[in-house]
C-alpha cells in the first residue's frame, strides 16, 4: 500500500473504517457507512430512470468524459418546473449550451449564455406559492427527530426532517402563516435560477449548490433535484471571476453536449441507482451516528447535526 | 455591460444589489454585503501580519499565480498547535511539500506526502483537552443572539456566537461535562490532521474546509485558522481518486513553493487584511440580514441562519 494512504493516513480524517476494540481500547462502533453497507436488500429502493437527468460535459483536459447524473424531486414539490425540465431534455434544449457560472462556496450554474435560445413551446409559468406546500397536522406523528437534545433542531425552521428520501422543512405556522413544508437547498441541491419577483424561473436556468447549504434560498427559489453523481466536475471547476461567479472570458465556459431523461437512452446506457429509505431501520441508526460519532476517530460525540451534515446515501447498481 | 452579466442574470441568484424600492415595489432593505459597505472605518480591525500564514502553490496551467492566505486563530484556542504551525513556517518546512488530498465537500489537506521528512526540533505534543477551554458562566451576558425565535440556534451546541471575529460555540454543561467552548469547523476553516487518539496532529499536516461545514469535527480536530484569500485555488482543485480523496496519482499533487508568516515576508509584499468586528453595530445588522434576507431578491425571510452562513466579513487594504 501507498504509504499516503497507509492506515495513519486513512485515519487522519473522520471516515476511517472501524478498527477491533482491542486495537482502539475503545468499545467499537460503526462508521455511519458501515452502517448504510449493512442494510438490507429491501431497504434499498431503485429511482426510476424518468426520474433522472444525465448531463454530459465536454470531456476534460485529459480526454476524460464527465458526466452529472441528477435524480429529480419526487411529488408534491416543485411539479411544475419539473414538468418544463422534462419538456427541455426531451427537445434536447440543453446540448451546445454551458457551465456559466460557478461562485466559490455558492453555486455552479448551467444554461444558455447567450440569453437569446428560443424555449421551447408549452411551459409553465409556475406561481411563487408553488416553494412550499401547505401540510397536514397530521403529518407530525410521522416525523423522525433524530436531534437528541431539542427537537427544534433546524436554525431556519420549525422541523427539518427526511421523507421518501428527501431533506424537507416544515413551518408549524404562528397564526400569520400556514402551516407549510418544503424542500431544502444542502449541498449538491438543483435549483432553478430566476429573476425578480413574481418571475419563477421556467427551469432552463439551473444550478447546483457546491458549498456550505444556502438555507436562505429555501422557499425563495424551486429545488427540482440534486446531483447524485459527479458533482465534482462542477465543484471543481475554476471560479469565474465576474460578479457572482460568472466567466468573463467565454473561453472558460465547459459546453454541455447534452442533457437527457435516463428514460430516454437506449436501456442498456442507462444509469441505475437506489436511495436508502428514509423510514427505514438503517437510515435512522445512520443518522443517528452522523450526528454522534463514536467510530474510533472521535473523541466527543456531537449530540446533534444539520440535515444537510447527513446526506442521504444513494449508490450506483449494475443494469439489470 | 455583457448581456451574460445583465441585471437579469445578476439577479439570477442572491446577492444582487438592492434595487430602489419604485423598481420592485417592495421597501428597500439593504442586502448583508451592502450593510457591510457602510460599515465606519472604526469597525474594521487589522489583522497582524504575525497572524497571518501566506501559502504560494506552484503557477496554474495558464502560468497564473496561486497564493492563500490564512488567518491564525487568536488566543486561547489551539496556541499549542499555532506555536507549532509558526516554527515549522520559521523553518520553511512546508517548501516543497504538496497538497495531497482533496475530498468533494469535504476538505484539501496538505504535508508532506512522503511522511518521512523530519520535522524541525521543539515541536510540542499538545494534549487533546486544548480542543476546547474552560468557559466561565459570566460569558453568558455577552453572547450575541441573532435568533428571534430560539437561543439554542445551533444543532450542535447549546450555544454558538461569535466573539473577536470568530465563530465559537459552547456547551452549557450538564454534571457530566464542565461548561466549555471551542473553535468551530466553517467553510475555510483550517485544521490539524492526526492519527488515532491520544495523537493530536503536530500541525505540520493541515487541511481547509472545501464544503458543507462538517461541525462533526468540532472538539475532535484542532481548527487553527481560516483561509481568508485565496481558497479557490484549493477548492477547484481535481479531487483525488483514491480513498478519502488523495491523490493516488502522485503528479496530481499540487506543489506548495513556500508558506510563511507574512510578517516575515518583505514589509512592502506583506499583504494586509482588516476584519469587520464582531462586537459591532455593523455586524449585528449584518447577521441579522443575514438571517432575515429582505432585500429585492427574497420573498420569505428565513428567521434565522446557522454560524457558517454567517461568514466574518474580511477585507484587503492597501499597505501602509
Amino acid at each position: 500500500m501507498n504509504r499516503l494512504i497507509s492506515i495513519a493516513s486513512l485515519a487522519a480524517l473522520a471516515i476511517a473504517a472501524p478498527l477491533a476494540a482491542q486495537e482502539t481500547g475503545k468499545p467499537e462502533f460503526p462508521s455511519p457507512h458501515a452502517i448504510v453497507e449493512q442494510a438490507p436488500p429491501e431497504e434499498w429502493i431503485a429511482i426510476a430512470p424518468s426520474d433522472l437527468l444525465v448531463m454530459d460535459l465536454a470531456a476534460d483536459a485529459d480526454g476524460d468524459p464527465r458526466r452529472v447524473v441528477i435524480q429529480l424531486m419526487p411529488e408534491p414539490f416543485s411539479q411544475g418546473w419539473i414538468r418544463n425540465i422534462r419538456k427541455l431534455a426531451a427537445a434536447h434544449w440543453w446540448d451546445g449550451t454551458s457551465i456559466n457560472r460557478v461562485q466559490d462556496n455558492y453555486v455552479a450554474q448551467w444554461g444558455d449564455a447567450s440569453e437569446e435560445k428560443a424555449l421551447p413551446g408549452g411551459l409553465e409559468t409556475v406561481p411563487e406559492s408553488e416553494y412550499e406546500i401547505e401540510a397536514t397536522a397530521g403529518k407530525q406523528g410521522d416525523i423522525i427527530l433524530w436531534h437528541p437534545k431539542n427537537q427544534l433542531t433546524d436554525s431556519y425552521a420549525d422541523w427539518t426532517w427526511f421523507e421518501s428520501g428527501w431533506p424537507l422543512a416544515q413551518e408549524i405556522g404562528d397564526g400569520t402563516r400556514t402551516l407549510s413544508r418544503w424542500p431544502v437547498h444542502c449541498y449538491g441541491a438543483v435549483g432553478v435560477g430566476r429573476n425578480y419577483s413574481p418571475d419563477t424561473g421556467s427551469g432552463a436556468e439551473l444550478y447546483t449548490v457546491i458549498g456550505h447549504a444556502p438555507r436562505h434560498l429555501d422557499r425563495n427559489i424551486a429545488v427540482v433535484g440534486r446531483v447524485i453523481e459527479g458533482i465534482e466536475h462542477l465543484s471543481s471547476l475554476p471560479r469565474g471571476k465576474g460578479q457572482l461567479g460568472f466567466y468573463e472570458d467565454a473561453s472558460k465556459r465547459v459546453s454541455i453536449t447534452s442533457i437527457r431523461l435516463a428514460s430516454e437512452l437506449p436501456t442498456a446506457d442507462q444509469p441505475r441507482f437506489e436511495y436508502l429509505s428514509t423510514e427505514g431501520e438503517t437510515f435512522a441508526k445512520y443518522a443517528d451516528a452522523r450526528a454522534n460519532r463514536r467510530d474510533p476517530f472521535f473523541n466527543v460525540p456531537a449530540g446533534g447535526a444539520d440535515i444537510c451534515n447527513i446526506p442521504v446515501p444513494v449508490r450506483r447498481v449494475k443494469a439489470e
